[in-house]
């Protein structure tokens, strides 16, 4: 999985606590990171229906809807896609004794399995939104973080 | 993830219904694949304690345990490690409001909602034995699958 999906998801708590738009620039100032990275992982969030780019002098990015109707799964989906990390490749149809067509119906059962076990990790995802993760980055780190955050995106831009 | 998390479970399947050692070749001519390739696959199970060579004329790979002692997980991370998919490069660390000392002596909140889906998918795979793989095949591909797998093991190599 690549370092877009921490980015994103730290991006997503930040633009749920922020007072208006925030521009790229803002976002990777106050992480520290590549500005040129985050602006396509931010253009994966805006495909992906999660994020609305705002335009003019205090344009930036928003959330498209509530913090806590945003998914974790969302924004790793967003950024690294709705593949399965499974890839099948029937190689029960191989060689000397091939699965039947019939039995090539469903699935492979090898498969089925890597599949099921690839739904437990989106449902584990799917069950944690941006809310949630705002309020547990704010118990972790003490009750004015986000008020220290808003001050910061207050004021003026290095 | 590579194709040789497929090529194993398969192989472990067919080894844990074959009466003795089955080479590599003899594997890989199965599932028409690549033996090369294999080879260092099954080496990787093989390091992981889940599969002995056997050396001699009749000699090849056994699994090390009973089918129903080793799960699809063991499998996984015996091909893929067992490194967490997401990385954690702690940006929580970064810019102008870093996370404390103290914050930090905890995972990131972020890091442990990835951790946490991980190891639901972890869980799942953990779940399932070779041997349960097994009777899933049977029960999709006929009642003789397996007799007809250990009648062309014990026939002439191509």
């Amino acid at each position: 999985m690549s370092n877009g999906v921490e980015w994103a998801v730290h991006c997503c708590v930040v633009l749920s606590e922020a007072e208006g738009p925030v521009s790229t620039h803002r976002l990777a100032e106050f992480h520290e990171i590549s500005p040129t990275y985050l602006a396509k992982h931010l253009q994966q969030l805006a495909r992906a229906g999660l994020v609305a780019s705002i335009e003019g002098r205090s344009g930036g990015y928003t959330l498209t809807r509530a913090a806590h109707r945003i998914t974790v799964f969302d924004i790793v989906s967003a950024i690294e896609g709705r593949e399965s990390s499974f890839r099948c490749s029937e190689i029960r149809q191989n060689g000397p004794l091939p699965a039947s067509r019939t039995a090539c119906r469903r699935a492979c059962g090898i498969a089925r399995v890597m599949y099921a076990a690839d739904k437990a990790w989106r449902d584990s995802l799917k069950g944690v939104t941006v809310s949630d993760l705002a309020a547990t980055i704010e118990m972790d780190a003490g009750p004015h973080t986000f008020d220290k955050l808003r001050a910061w995106l207050g004021g003026e831009p290095a």
